[in-house]
């Protein structure tokens, strides 16, 4: 939800990665209404797992970034967008530190069905 | 909706906006759920406006948007965002081209409640 009372200001999305480090670990920087705008820096390979409920949007902010699907790969650089669709297993990839924005329903989980040690709760920026 | 019977590919969004000239005419590049993503080229001002029913994000591609609220302007650069709250009356405004990505949910009208002359069904591009 968005919080009226707040000042109406820009979000910067680079200044928003500029406040973190840690790798795949969603940060929440904006919401409307019960969806979720999530910023994260990724590197290496992530887990296969599924939403079941939900598609999810990946945006490429910089670096470049792998969505493998059983089916083949789908490569996204700066400014591009792919849509993986509620119920298809995926796997996102990166060789150097990229950055991503997500967006998706809030309360959806980053590891999806396959859950595990990599399970992060969005982190609050906004 | 995603349709999952398409191949699995990138949604460039520079490539997206080459295809057209039209200003404050907003095509559809990807969907997510039951929500639009849109692009749009503007310059000059558009009207008054609210969403009764819903929040409207805006995310600048290139060049500067000045979001008019009745409480004071948000002005937006390439990488920021800001989620105009459902219900709050705005009016977009940029003095050279600007190019914008907008979220919100299907069937959202782009004048809102506003209606008239600039009204326009988005473009499917996707």
């Amino acid at each position: 939800m968005t919080d009226i009372t707040k000042p109406a200001t820009a979000v910067n999305i680079e200044a928003k990665l500029a406040l973190f480090a840690e790798q795949w670990a969603p940060h929440r920087i904006a919401g409307i209404n019960d969806y979720d705008v999530k910023i994260a820096k990724v590197q290496g390979e992530f887990v296969w797992h599924t939403h079941e409920a939900t598609d999810e949007l990946f945006l490429v902010v910089s670096g470049l970034l792998t969505i493998q699907l059983r089916d083949g790969d789908v490569v996204l650089g700066p400014g591009e967008i792919y849509v993986v669709p509620k119920g298809v297993e995926h796997c996102p990839r990166a060789e150097e530190e990229t950055a991503i924005l997500m967006l998706e329903p809030a309360g959806t989980v980053n590891t999806g069905s396959a859950g595990g040690p990599r399970t992060r709760e969005p982190v609050p920026l906004d």
